[in-house]
């Protein structure tokens, strides 16, 4: 596999999405939310949701799975809670809006929540979490996806990964920012396994009997044709090491984000060979000082946080981290010396910029 | 072991634990409400937070620990929120008076959330979660607990078993109602091992080094002198399963609950000799109608769970079930026949209500 790793200056390569979008007829506006989100996957380590992601949005909007210039609707409007109808339009833009929405109700509300229906991928969840940081609000973000995920003791997908966010602010330590899926891991975690022609451990995905699936390529395939088998919830096979409780967190996120605002959950949630799924999300907010001095509160989270970086590491480990401390100091230095950008994923995206007649973004370094 | 099971008369069962907390001093209405708690986990089938606990109870009330007549202060009073110091009161009677004040303040407000802080074991957290279902709310609660977790890539407790719990109203099917630790499993699953001699299955606890902890008597001995080891957050051991995510989940759960009140969180939470530790709890409602027609969303919810329900069986499992329905059928099964009581624990608790001159709950029926 090809690994060589670039630097790319961050201004650069989102002015280069943004570009791409623009050109795709996205807003100004909405092409640099759009931009912004997709380069702070990749600052942030998160490169399965970055800029590598970039040919597929462009796919989305060619084809019209994702729209340019839906209007993206208010449609339930009260002190506490919004529901928004993005009719289709990129998940990134219509997010931040239903995030700003809940933020701005919270302050006056104290809490607030938000649904998005009828929406496209959004992106990493934790971006739009850590919008209420500078607020002094805990902020939360979730989304449903593509059904892959099959239920304890059941052999078919009824839910996707399902991500949830939660971010918290602190004070002199970076913020607390948990950000995970709730099923034991992502389809592109089994695509790098049948690209290496390695067998999957035990307790990551089920065939299409139920049973512990050891062949990534016939799982995909499977799960491809909708024939059985897919990823199991976060906590494994059966219940033993508590796979039902990630099968729970992975409803739980379908219900706050489809059921409650009446949009498509579970198995009818699902890429076509023609486009990816329609999808819906969740967002709130709660503020601290309803509880208690927000300074007080960030001194005793930077006491927590500073308390689980000082846990004695285990033997061959370097250190204990917490929720948010990795991607914190990578987006540090991505800012210093540049997003990391593998070689092949800075020349796919070379090649969609010529078509749209784009200069290259901006390498800082290249090492291997 | 002794397993031989009763079915005690459900009224009877509570009746004994309400005159027992009773004669501790606690006033009629409390003693019936944790009572009510203790009694419903037993129904519900979770007997680890059942009258087998009675003499913790007790314990508690005697050595002061648990204080029958505690004021229990609301501290904090927003249209949104709430804190209530317990100053050591019984936790489940402190915690029905903040999710009744926090379900109240939904109604008018939309959502609204609450802690409770310097409060004891409150028992099930689905107990407080339900209490929104009749409301056609969403329902939260969760809890911190005495540290036995370890944070990926550590070798010492940082957190409890940390459950939280959601209840989410349905129509003709049962109520969603999920309620897990953020441990893989509890210290209760430790000892059952260590009594019947097994080897611990790997991904459950660490030993003091924080490699894979084996031998449950030895990690038992190492956590109550509290010289490293303990038990892996849901995911387990490492990031391959996901162990960092069930370790933000726990940390999660002690933000809300404690340093969103200024309490005590993390590794100065902890049972000494003498006493359990003192815990604090988070309580949260969401009202439905804020989002759309209650009466619509519990139509689509119904159609998710019987989705669930209907989805295909692994080979060699009876049926897919969702967090919730196995509860819910006990309870209707104890309604009719009678709360499960192992002999074991009901000569216990027979024998403590001898100290107080009580009379044994009903027996419906016995049997191997």
């Amino acid at each position: 596999m090809q690994t060589e790793q670039l630097r790319v200056e961050r201004t650069s390569l989102e002015m280069f999405c943004q570009q791409v979008f623009e050109q795709l007829n996205l807003s100004r506006t909405d092409a640099k939310t759009a931009a912004s989100v997709l380069v702070a996957a990749d600052a942030l380590g998160i490169p399965s949701h970055g800029v590598g992601r970039l040919w597929r949005y462009v796919n989305g909007l060619r084809t019209g799975q994702m729209l340019p210039d839906a209007q993206v609707d208010i449609v339930v409007d009260t002190p506490s809670s919004l529901v928004i109808n993005a009719h289709g339009a990129m998940g990134a833009p219509a997010s931040v809006k239903a995030m700003e929405g809940v933020i701005n109700k919270a302050k006056a509300n104290g809490s607030a929540f938000g649904c998005v229906r009828d929406s496209n991928h959004f992106g990493i969840a934790g971006y739009y979490a850590r919008m209420a940081l500078p607020e002094d609000m805990i902020g939360i973000a979730m989304t449903n996806t593509a059904a892959l995920g099959v239920p304890t003791f059941g052999r078919q997908v009824m839910f996707g990964t399902n991500p949830l966010a939660f971010a918290v602010p602190a004070d002199q330590q970076p913020p607390f920012v948990l950000d995970m899926s709730t099923t034991v891991v992502t389809r592109g975690k089994i695509e790098v396994y049948d690209r290496l022609g390695q067998e999957l451990p035990d307790g990551w995905a089920v065939d299409k009997t139920g049973k512990s699936a050891k062949h990534a390529h016939s799982l995909l395939d499977d799960m491809q044709e909708r024939v059985g088998g897919g990823i199991l919830p976060l906590g494994g096979l059966g219940k033993a090491f508590g796979g039902h409780k990630g099968y729970g967190l992975a409803a739980l996120v379908d219900i706050l984000c489809a059921v409650l605002c009446g949009s498509a959950f579970g198995q009818h949630v699902f890429d076509t060979a023609e486009s990816s799924a329609r999808v819906s999300h969740f967002f709130g907010a709660i503020k601290i000082s309803c509880f208690r001095d927000p300074k007080e509160f960030r001194r005793d989270m930077d006491q927590m946080l500073r308390e689980y970086r000082e846990c004695p590491a285990a033997e061959g480990e370097e250190r204990v981290y917490f929720a948010g401390l990795p991607e914190f100091e990578k987006e540090q230095e991505s800012n210093r010396i540049g997003v990391p950008i593998l070689r092949k994923t800075y020349e796919n995206i070379c090649e969609i910029g010529k078509e749209f007649g784009l200069g290259n973004p901006t390498v800082l370094r290249s090492h291997a």
